[in-house]
């Protein structure tokens, strides 16, 4: 098996090959990350990639390895994500009919952007599982080429050059952060970056719902952590590949798990802090990072933020709900007589307070309250959560009670 | 006048001080937008520099020609955003005492921003104006040097450096495209580029609601388009200065303006497309490209997006503005009989429909509706607006009367 493996200079193959069609992403020095570590934080904006992530490398390196027949015959993948992106975007540059796998649920938004490179897109199966099992048969059927996501040493040689550019950008680089799903990115990462500077070391980055790859090197870990809706659907891997496999284990010192929370504050902190937009899969390195900020101090640690395709209502969930979270948004829920003067009353309060009301949400009559009372929901723009408790207490004892009303994650 | 006009040797200079202490912001091809306008278009990265914005480039160079004596007696900037960022960063960084004058309505994240670098905030005055008279009085009486946000030499050297690079990582530029506020960065990237490459275009941005660099440049131009509520607030600027507007004047060939909506759109399109964080101001760029695709076709274009200190509150009502405005997300307010299987019957409809339900949003009972009708809120996600417009009809012929709820802008 380690005979597939491939080498430095397939990798450095790959990267000649992309110049030209695909970004040299930056890598930026991050001055808060860095001052919050102790470390020289740099994050490599794969994000900024062509169709948005990384998987557009490891997608042109497979198909360049074509052969003429077999490109009229066509390609064929499953992913509901960035592989298929990946895979349609340059299909339809080189003409070459594609054929993309989704299961029956993908949103529509996934479908219409792979569409738009000239994939046909066949949603079939209730899952992955059945998705990919459909994929499986078609090429079968029609003789197109399947591409795998990540087992597959071309496209581990596509990705690679994503290390590959960082340490020609940063030859001194300690560490290099990245995330893992089925593995074919750190895989390549690390087989570039461990032969140009063999002293470097490797971090991976799984979500504890999906630790499957850290699992699989047999360290003692916990279960994999149930959630209904992962944020990170980009490295929701059930099984790692079989090739990834072995060059995790040879080449990657330690693989880190984050919480659902701690990516969605990834998540905001790129946006707010870097303004970068990452998806969850993206922001995994970063959540990690600063989970354990005093793990890097002193050294040059480079985090690929490896995708930036985020839903744009999940994104501005999660950015509402960090305002929220962080108290400097809040939706008060108040009691008040229902007579005219009240609501002035409260405005005045808020004001004198020192909040900002942002708006005022819903009149909400009829309910479980005493006739001659009303509620207000308010919207406010807040210092922090003392500040909220602060004006809870202020509100309640001038004869208005008030209490929070849920922060603002309902979208 | 002329004389005060920093060279391209003082631009270099500020170049090199940055080294170390700046970041050299990237620029980025974006294969999307080189399609749609047949051009080759490249994104400098001016949201990536320290403290989110340009601004700090021009502070950090000021403040370096300061004295010892004048760094002792400390320095004074008016400034709600992003210029207030860039000086108390850099006199933070170097020990001297800052104090940033802003209007009393200035939301408390960019108070607590500027804070959390060391300076003092004085929230003076109900406006701009009154703020400024306030920060020259506070000069005056305490020896501070006050820095002006783009009308001095040592400022608008600093801003230059953002063209030094552009140039420098692409020397075959046809045209620089940059947001006009008081005209400090145009300026200082017009001096650089000119004298680098004579023959390149440096095509200044600005917002119709505040067009008044172009009007001082004595074009015939309609009147400022007046708006409540600016989205690009960063160039949201009365006087362009003496000096800018000289330099403007020689070196810019052309100011085109963009309605609010056109920068709406422009940071919708960065955030989704090209997973980038722009405030308004740092997006009028990307609307004026796409304003008049054609006029770029055949060039090479370096659009600089200047800053990404967006509020993200206005971020998230944005987005969902755009997804609205797409037809990729919907609301309906439904009326059904308030009776068992009506909720049944309409999801049905809606799934068999193609669209997916992603929230029940309310249900209102007591409107003026006949007692045993209910309305419900349906908010789904949908493929465009045809695909709404053909739920609307299907649902009310059903029995369902449905209609538009308003779009997701009421965050």
């Amino acid at each position: 098996m380690t005979d597939k493996r491939p080498s430095l200079s397939d990798i450095e193959n790959a990267g000649a090959m992309m110049q030209g069609h695909l970004v040299h992403t930056p890598m930026v020095r991050t001055a808060v990350m860095s001052d919050e570590t102790g470390a020289e934080v740099f994050l490599k904006l794969e994000n900024l990639q062509v169709t948005g992530s990384f998987k557009a490398r490891g997608a042109m390196i497979k198909i360049a390895s074509l052969t003429e027949a077999e490109r009229s015959a066509g390609v064929i993948a499953m992913s509901a994500g960035n592989h298929a992106q990946g895979v349609a975007y340059h299909a339809g540059r080189l003409g070459i009919p594609a054929t993309i796998v989704m299961p029956k649920n993908t949103p529509f938004s996934k479908v219409a952007r792979t569409e738009s490179h000239g994939a046909t897109v066949e949603l079939i199966g209730a899952d992955v599982a059945e998705a990919a099992d459909a994929a499986a048969n078609i090429a079968e059927q029609t003789g197109a080429t399947f591409i795998h996501p990540f087992d597959d040493p071309a496209v581990i040689a596509g990705q690679g050059c994503v290390g590959l550019e960082m340490l020609r950008d940063d030859p001194a680089l300690d560490v290099i952060v990245v995330p893992i799903g089925g593995g074919g990115l750190i895989s390549g990462i690390a087989i570039a970056a461990k032969a140009l500077r063999p002293e470097i070391e490797i971090v991976g980055v799984q979500s504890e719902a999906f630790p499957f790859m850290q699992q699989a090197m047999g360290k003692a870990v916990s279960a994999a952590v149930p959630t209904e809706v992962g944020v990170a659907e980009g490295i929701a891997v059930k099984r790692p590949g079989a090739l990834t496999r072995e060059i995790v284990r040879d080449l990657v010192s330690d693989i880190m798990l984050v919480s659902e929370m701690q990516i969605e504050r990834a998540i905001q902190r790129l946006a707010e802090q870097e303004k970068i937009v990452a998806e969850g899969a993206g922001a995994v390195g970063v959540a990690a990072l600063m989970s354990a900020p005093s793990r890097w101090a002193g050294k040059r640690v480079g985090v690929v933020i490896c995708g930036g395709n985020i839903d744009s209502r999940l994104l501005s969930t999660i950015l509402l709900r960090g305002l929220s979270r962080d108290g400097r948004m809040a939706r008060l829920r108040i009691t008040l007589p229902d007579k005219p003067g009240a609501l002035a009353s409260i405005s005045t309060l808020i004001g004198e307070a020192g909040a900002n009301i942002v708006e005022i949400v819903h009149q909400r009559l009829f309910y479980d309250l005493p006739v001659r009372y009303a509620e207000v929901d308010v919207a406010l723009e807040t210092r922090n959560r003392g500040h909220v408790d602060k004006l809870i207490d202020l509100l309640t004892k001038k004869g208005f009670p008030a209490r929070f009303a849920g922060n603002d994650s309902t979208h």
